[in-house]
């Protein structure tokens, strides 16, 4: 176990303010890969293949499924979204941590396929703020943004399975405790019994 | 759950940097409440009772041992020290949270009473560096450095059963990593429920 990496999945709805914390957290803490997923849709304009996702074809997509490449994937408004289980045991399999970055139905499945990862949900505030952040995007239709919060409120029951919550009233503190919930873990004595072995030894 | 304070305990052996570390803790975190042991010794001249150490007599001492009021008592070097369960209940049952700093022994014992708690061993970077530590300190005799060493190395294997373990390689670092256990503690999903039941009826 103590040379395995760890992994954190990250989840919580539109607009809770996942994306800047996830940053926050990478920048902090350099040694974290970032998992980046596969998808069906075309990239938007400002997205890099590798990087925000691999952008595959739809066939070469269902290809992976059958091959059951992917530990978790989802079909949502008519695309596919993956992550390959193979690319996360090579990441962990080096020692290195992993983020992920995965809505609660994957997150569950990964939960039931890999041991030892931890799982963290970043809340918004309150409902009614999460409403507001949705229509402050000002990109959205109002049915796409009612749509989005239904989904948010269904998906937000899920909270209570996740080892951690984040409440993101204010980005400098959410991302502080993510940073903390990474660093916590880290001196797991679980995680560290090849060191403290060393320790032991070194006398 | 959600309403009770969460306790910290820190174990390490003489040596180890632990005081410096809870000093940091507590100026970062200053609505942790440090718990004040009671001892039979005399004060030092530095020390300040009440602060400190809850200075008593042995006979006071060895009354309140007969009534249990002690979560946690040892006699070490001839002295009484120990832990009031009466005043921890107090403490935590106010929601409030707090640092204890109590060795192995006694943090098992507080393990076996108390519910919820966490445990936070300190290690120095080595047995070799231990060793070094406690020479320098410059006012113990040879024999008595030897007894504390041999005391530590005895005490260094219950690192095990610890939730944590900070390896004090340098304080800032140490520091840092205790912190980050008690901020991450503090966003265990199950430590949060009442939070969340308020999220959920907040629409």
């Amino acid at each position: 176990m103590s040379d395995q990496g760890l992994f954190i999945v990250l989840s919580a709805p539109s607009g809770a303010g996942k994306s800047s914390i996830c940053r926050r957290l990478l920048a902090a803490c350099p040694e974290i890969e970032f998992s980046v997923s596969y998808t069906s849709r075309t990239p938007r304009p400002n997205e890099v293949n590798g990087k925000d996702y691999h952008f595959i074809s739809r066939e070469d997509f269902q290809r992976r499924i059958d091959q059951g490449e992917f530990v978790e994937w989802i079909e949502n408004y008519g695309h596919f979204y993956g992550t390959s289980g193979k690319a996360m045991h090579e990441v962990l399999g080096k020692g290195k941590d992993l983020l992920l970055d995965i809505e609660p139905r994957g997150a569950k499945e990964i939960k039931k396929k890999f041991e030892d990862g931890i799982f963290v949900f970043v809340l918004p505030p309150s409902l009614d703020e999460l409403l507001n952040r949705l229509k402050k995007r000002g990109h959205e239709s109002p049915e796409a943004i009612k749509t989005r919060f239904t989904q948010a409120e269904s998906e937000l029951k899920e909270v209570l399975w996740y080892d951690y919550t984040v409440f993101n009233e204010d980005l400098e503190t959410a991302a502080r405790e993510l940073i903390a919930i990474y660093r916590a873990e880290k001196c797991k004595t679980n995680r560290l019994h090849g060191k403290i072995d060393r320790f032991f030894k070194s006398c």
